[in-house]
């Protein structure tokens, strides 16, 4: 019975440590390594996963103890997604848009570079080379924090709805940032509830550096809105 | 055989009528009944509810096509406290405010009156009694919806923070719209998920009747947001 006993355990130590061992080996858990800066096809969002979403509600917070290490493609992948992400077939979002004019443009900063998210396809596309995240940041931990979404009104969406009356609306400098900061405001509850589930530390913030709106270098249609950093 | 399956047929049928029966007469899945105008004590919210938060994503939408039945005082209870409820023991809530000020007053129309929240007691308060959901509605469908949350910022809030540069930096009017109208979609994006988890209708919309804004009576440092219909 003892022996019994010792074979059972030691199978059962064999199998914690093998599936340990997979464990860190999930790619779907690795830090990504950025060494090329390239355009970054992201992974399809995991429909099913996630706490109930009542529970997400009740783990909601902001954080601001970031460590430095990168994310997962799969968390990079599904953030990128509840922010901005396609959820129908028609194209339509996660998120609502006021007029369904989708005025954001949603920049993700990484350690290598600023990429541009293409929700059609996706993806992450590559503007500017190089670590502009002490320009993104706001204070110390968000500096070296692995992502930063920064979330900017393209107003020329909102020059030719086809309609006078809604154009000239629309010109009106506090109603057009108040539908891109509505606009924006689901998008950035979206990765707040994704990283209350997930783990994942994150919060908004209503400025960045006037530096990093001078390196994107656009015009006075642009406008920004808002940023959200987040890491481990 | 032919009589055990008849009689496994019958208390099948008896078992599913009971069923029904029960489920009808769940308080949870009633309309309201709106006959007097007084406190609505709002239920707690059930924290272990809801669909998975990525299948919630992928099923959020808007819809106009509202029927004009009451919520029932569960849904209603659930939807407050998913757009602007406290999730915590200090008071903090489902959704972040920016520089923690919290300038949002949140209205609820419903067809016997209007009502503000009171999150830290999770209440309705009566404010002005009557049908006022032409004023807060924009389309017919939405004109006799169940309920309108309706968001106003009471920039009051923003104006003693202690620290004269945010000070300054809160009155300049774009920028505290814009802070306000970050803090609302939060909200309602909440609501937008825990409708799509739900089966309920819902939609956001930019603009209310002028007459609702006069009907309130607030004076220079409130600003309509948005407002957020709601219905099966």
């Amino acid at each position: 019975m003892k022996k019994k006993l010792f074979v059972f355990c030691m199978v059962s130590l064999l199998i914690t440590g093998v599936s340990k061992a997979q464990d860190d080996l999930n790619p779907n858990h690795l830090p990504m390594e950025l060494t090329t800066f390239e355009t970054i096809s992201l992974q399809q969002p995991d429909l099913n996963s996630g706490d109930a979403l009542m529970t997400a509600m009740s783990k909601r917070k902001s954080d601001r103890d970031f460590q430095t290490g990168n994310l997962s493609l799969k968390h990079l992948s599904e953030i990128l997604w509840a922010a901005y992400g396609s959820n129908r077939e028609d194209g339509k979002k996660t998120a609502p848009s006021a007029l369904a004019l989708y005025p954001l443009n949603v920049y993700a900063i990484l350690e290598n570079g600023i990429y541009l998210y293409d929700a059609g396809n996706h993806v992450l596309i590559p503007v500017i080379e190089g670590d502009h995240r002490e320009l993104a940041g706001g204070f110390p931990a968000a500096k070296t924090a692995p992502l930063h979404l920064v979330f900017m009104a393209d107003y020329s969406n909102y020059q030719n709805t086809g309609n006078d009356m809604i154009d000239g609306f629309l010109k009106v400098p506090q109603t057009r940032v108040r539908f891109a900061s509505l606009d924006a405001g689901h998008c950035t509850q979206n990765v707040y509830l994704y990283c209350a589930t997930e783990g994942i530390k994150t919060v908004v913030r209503g400025s960045v550096e006037a530096g990093f709106m001078e390196l994107l270098g656009l015009g006075e249609n642009h406008e920004f809105i808002v940023a959200q950093t987040i890491g481990y």
